[in-house]
């Protein structure tokens, strides 16, 4: 048999469908898995591919396999397993073979891996990977950090195993060390905060329309032909459609509201707090996904308030077509947040991220993928240096079609008591990005007041202390 | 000259005031500083303290000039000089001498510190220290994190030198190793967020009601007397009254409104995130802070959409009325989610924090003091294990007479583009929590459809998976 091209560790769903989309693609992969059952399984299963794998039962014949100098894919679960993946194959493998991490890495471990290799001969790549199972099957969405020249030799493997946008690979190199991790990190930021807006609409519908969820489903049907077109648009009415065969009743209505969350959502926004920049509509879905999980408690609470009473309301459409506008206004808000902390990542650590291009390969493969994310594209590529999203032409033309509408969707939701964390964080945020003269004055007096913090005058240069006199602090 | 009964490191001014409070409590005090001209100054300046003040040019005469066994407070800038200092000090000190640091540390760092002076001999503390330059002088809130046997013996002299709430000491032992500085950086983030509102109020007030500086101060003078009683809306009156002697205006009218932060919210926020546990309130003032900083982009978003129109409003009293209330449920909120971080964090490290202890360390002596800590003092003395603040008796009956106030300024200044994203996030955390069915499961369909993340049902056990059928993710 030839020597594969390429190698694969880890035959998990996501490494096993990895491995097999690179065979789909004409390449000849080997793989390997800590547990042989599991790589005899892989390769009994892989069927008219067989003759492009290599199933090897050791490290060593893996290795062997595999045509220097060697790409070889790491798909293991992340933290200490990639660690221990890496050292076991640093002896066998030679100079110039790469180490692609293609698992879900915290980025501050990609760059440690980084240094970690440095001097050692071997090249590595941190490689952020969207699009679930099938994704990973039939072409995720791929983000790659780690030096250019690396990526250039793995290029045509990966351009060819991603998405397409018309056309259009969903597959680039993003700049040097974690680039790749530190995107897909806030590319998950955003899927929690565009997964939490729709269910916040939802919700609307369901407690205060009083829709059941095919009348529901069809809403999102609606709109997914519209301006909000967009796969998780599409799987909302996909799963609002289905019915239990157990109950006979609509699936989403006997499914438990708790919210599982693996941790992506955290790290954004913990990153975004490194950074200094407002991430706010990730921070609401996490938060949101937090009390989910807290049932006990929210029964109690609700033993002890009730809800607050539904005040009138506008006729059913009205509500509805302001609610098509305030989720775009909303994706807006949180698609704005998430580029302008990879805006401010780039700067820190010096890795010139292009905006347009990551717009360009979420559009296909990936969770967030959408129609959306073109325009986002053109408007990056048109205004590259553009301090905010909404900024752009036409991103500030969408804002101003939909302000009204999600001012009054979250106005009467908070009026009738209905939950909608992330909407009202895109107001918020609209809001106070939008007036010049906000209110921080008062808190740099008061930080004065009592810390001697010095404030700026409008009307003079250099720091400034208030005649506050007496007794402080 | 008899020998000191502790020492000081660092004659900054926080540390210079502790060790004048620590004199004027009839201590002595060795006194010590990297540059000897600040060690002299602070000599020269202790006037009729100077008898109980050894000041030392070096370390070894600070350490000879201090009884065994000697407690040490360093009070030097959090971080690497904090290293330095316990460094430098080490080869000094013998067996059972006590290393406290006072400043503002990130407990993560004090943790790692206990673990390297692990088996040292040498006993460490970590102190939080809160009520800025006055507080050091005359008073502060103390919360010591460390083993109880050293706070035991350094009792005496913190307990004198904080501050006293109707006669109790602000100074209390809360726990093993990073207890105290944990629970001071939750402090720190609570103060974030109490501020933040007092400033969306204070806005509604200014650009709403197109109210002047003295007449809103008024408004804040006359909510000092009721259940708003504190610290800070004392200080907000006090700076609003102030006028300018330069341009006679109201100072707060000529200060620049970019809020300076140094780092304890976002530590806060970054804390709750590591335990999955919601602090919006914290969040949204972080942000604020954030964007008020980012003038230009503010001013540039100004031109371009211009401010939303004022709808029509109601007469100024009612509005104000609400607004105490609003800023009361705020509150409730705020506290709630900081005191809820605390619990989490404290099963996490295993440190047992007495929260009715932590809120009475807090009546007095730091920037949130307030009637309000008393009430939360009652509260969990009454209620010990209660989920969560706002299901106590008192505070749910607090919510109860303040949630129609909330939910009406929340969503007339939605309605009317004043950014309000602090007392927003307070109603959206309040809806969130109080509702027993919430709408993460649409969010769990979507993670089953495109993740096969599995999801529960409400009539059987087990984890199950949707009959989604055809094409996926």
């Amino acid at each position: 048999m030839a020597k594969a091209e390429i190698g694969v560790i880890g035959l998990g769903v996501m490494g096993a469908n990895l491995a097999l989309n690179i065979a789909d693609n004409g390449y000849h992969v080997a793989v390997y898995n800590r547990t042989t059952s599991r790589t005899d399984e892989f390769a009994a299963s892989a069927g008219e591919l067989a003759d492009r794998v290599t199933a090897c039962a050791t490290l060593e014949e893996f290795v062997a396999a595999i045509k220097p100098p060697r790409p070889v894919i790491i798909m293991v679960k992340a933290g200490a397993p990639v660690d221990e993946q890496i050292a076991a194959l640093q002896p066998l493998l030679e100079a110039n073979d790469i180490i692609i991490d293609a698992g879900n890495a915290n980025f501050r471990d990609t760059m440690r891996r980084f240094t970690d290799l440095e001097g050692s001969g071997l090249t590595f790549i941190g490689m952020g990977v969207s699009g679930g199972e099938e994704g990973a099957r039939h072409g995720p969405s791929i983000m790659v950090g780690g030096a250019e020249a690396a990526w250039k030799r793995v290029e045509p493997v990966l351009t060819a195993i991603s998405a397409k946008y018309e056309g259009e690979a969903c597959a680039a190199w993003l700049g040097e060390n974690g680039a790749g991790h530190f995107v897909k990190t806030i590319h998950n930021g955003i899927e929690y905060a565009d997964m939490q807006m729709i269910a916040e609409v939802y919700g609307v519908m369901r407690d205060h329309l009083g829709m059941d969820a095919p009348s529901i489903a069809a809403v999102f049907s609606a709109w997914s032909t519209g301006p909000l077109d967009s796969y998780l648009i599409d799987i909302t009415a996909e799963v609002l459609k289905v019915s239990d065969v157990v109950s006979n009743r609509p699936i989403v209505d006997i499914i438990v509201d708790a919210a599982g969350q693996k941790g992506t959502g955290r790290w954004a926004v913990i990153e975004s707090q490194m950074m200094g920049v407002p991430a706010t509509a990730i921070e609401a879905a996490v938060a949101a996904r937090s009390l989910s999980a807290m049932r006990a408690e929210r029964k109690n609470a609700q033993v002890r308030f009730g809800l607050p009473p539904q005040q009138a309301r506008r006729e059913g459409q009205q509500v509805i077509d302001d609610l098509e506008k305030a989720l775009l206004a909303g994706k807006v808000a949180a698609y704005a947040q998430g580029f302008a902390v990879m805006t401010a990542a780039s700067a820190e650590f010096d890795w010139k991220l292009p905006m347009a291009t990551t717009a360009r390969i979420w559009r296909a493969g990936c969770i967030i993928r959408s129609r959306f994310l073109d325009e986002i594209a053109t408007a990056f590529t048109d205004t590259p240096d553009v301090a905010n999203l909404a900024m752009t032409p036409a991103f500030s033309k969408i804002i101003e079609e939909t302000d009204g509408s999600l001012r009054r969707i979250v106005s009467e939701s908070v009026l009738n008591g209905l939950p909608v964390p992330a909407l009202a964080s895109a107001v918020s945020y609209f809001d106070t990005y939008r007036r010049e003269r906000g209110t921080a004055n008062l808190i740099q007096a008061q930080r004065d007041f009592f810390g001697a913090h010095g404030f700026e005058r409008f009307d003079a240069d250099g720091a400034h202390h208030g005649p506050w006199g007496g007794e402080q602090g």
